[in-house]
């Protein structure tokens, strides 16, 4: 969940992005999120870092998966990201644990931003692949998880990131790679 | 999407998981799920055929993350599955486009319930990995997408499965393989 | 080994690239291979079908490493390429079985080339990764195996391929996929 | 290069599993291997560190595949091994470089022997899976070169590794992530 967000969110017993839960049982959700062509433009303008940086302090709005899914930042440094989830019952599957696309989801975020903070302006870069290791289950009970991406390898033309799931203890759940092909201005 | 989460949907045309877009801008979702406990429990009781079809049947409560992440059920027979989506805002990354993990999340569920949907009642399976290649970039325009999963091998103790996401017209947009571990009973 | 390679290899039990067993044990090989320079400048010169059907037809030399470890073509056409190996010892692990690398190699064979054999005289590509399921072990009484690489896709700067690993009976011994980038001239 | 290879291989410019280049244009390799029904005998027997102690010593005989393919250990300690290898001519793809399957191997070595370091005497493990990042291209004049595996996750069922292949000064050329199946004694 990005600080912004968190900000407005105090009380709130969900974490998830911002989500409200109304139903007495628990089992809904209401939230919110913002434009995303905003983001979209800033990210066409700044240098990666100062993009995520805004995303951070609240200026950028944050993108609605993140409402969706209920994750958001803790920090950002040049190639290297860290973004937090808790998880909840509304990322169950249908076998009583949370789903594996939620652990991809956090783990794509953080290989993509991770090599993104590392592209100057005017450069932009798309993921070829994820390839996600289920390590352990995690559950509603697994408590506040953090996923750390870390690019590998910067070249002009390619980037290989990978991020790693682990919970307050530092245990590990999921590891992830990602390649991805970069394109840079005038190039 | 699941019938029973259908049913409370109604007149909502694109509408992820029975959320219901309540904001002017439409930028607010409100959506409910059920209790995962209940679908947990039988499908511990039952075989994953049969599981599934009950499911579709909306006679067990689809998974939370079906409601989260607005997809469902199309159709299932032994070994091959197929799951809908509409891609919509609420599913966008902060680049202007359909977030990675959307695509990951279907694709592990095409794959996981393939290999279920072969597994005898008493037995269970845990994915091991997620590998997805990216091919096009999703967009709200994009329009309703299909996610077929398909097992390509069942072993005793492992089973291979891929998925395969594509538009109305069967454009390819990833393609993924995954890993599984069977536990059978007695065995 | 290529077929036109093949012919030139009768009487030789070790099928393996050409390489002749002189030990009295059956545990020794030589063989010999051609400049590799030779292939890589009509790879530049050639599009990819052309280049490999010359190779097909032993008038450009097969790589080294088709020596190195005797395997060889067995069939090509646009985006589909057909390779063959007979296991023996000389490929084993330390755990009694042919090596992973071995199917590896045979995979990555099969997807590079199938891109290839559709890339125009000029254009060039580079494998960003391989990822292989290994399905059932293989031995040096399995006999002679196919692994078939085919296309899935192909974009101007990407392509996606995969491969399947086979024995005579049609029985699935490995499933594996590979990204490619595509250098196109002018582009 | 395994340290018993290595002694029958004294002064050879080619370090490739010993092999002895006879041919006057250097493209004739040979070599010699190990009957591997012992090793596998002995895998049976002891628990894999002291297994792979054995074989670095001189009194287990090497794989045949690294005669074949020309590499051997460096080290090993629980859960982290290192393999080396001199990238030869025939290693060669047929486009100019050290073929994907020669990094695919020394990642598939490195990662399965990182695992079976760990096991006690009467486990043994089977690699579901190999996905490697390809991310530098590997000629004969990249000199010696080192494939280092660890062991990231060893539960009682799977166990996750990776590996990274290096050149002298530490620059990566591969990155690879390997899934197991465990099997354990009495389990």
């Amino acid at each position: 969940m990005a600080a912004g967000t968190r900000k407005g969110n105090r009380g709130c017993r969900d974490r998830g992005g911002g989500g409200t839960v109304t139903d007495p049982n628990g089992r809904q959700r209401t939230y919110e999120w913002a434009d995303p062509t905003a983001s979209a433009a800033a990210a066409r303008e700044l240098d990666g870092l100062s993009f995520f940086r805004e995303m951070i302090a609240g200026r950028i709005p944050p993108p609605p998966i993140t409402a969706t899914l209920g994750f958001g930042w803790v920090s950002i440094e040049p190639g290297r990201v860290v973004f937090e989830i808790t998880p909840a019952e509304y990322h169950y599957n249908p076998i009583g644990s949370v789903h594996g696309g939620v652990y991809a989801t956090l783990c794509d975020s953080a290989c993509g931003c991770a090599v993104h903070s590392m592209l100057p302006a005017g450069a932009y870069y798309t993921s070829l692949d994820l390839s996600v290791r289920f390590i352990r289950q995690v559950t509603a009970s697994t408590g506040r998880m953090l996923c750390e991406g870390k690019v590998e390898h910067l070249g002009s033309r390619t980037a290989l990131a990978t991020a790693r799931l682990t919970d307050a203890g530092g245990k590990l759940y999921a590891q992830a790679t990602s390649s991805c092909m970069i394109f840079r201005p005038g190039g």
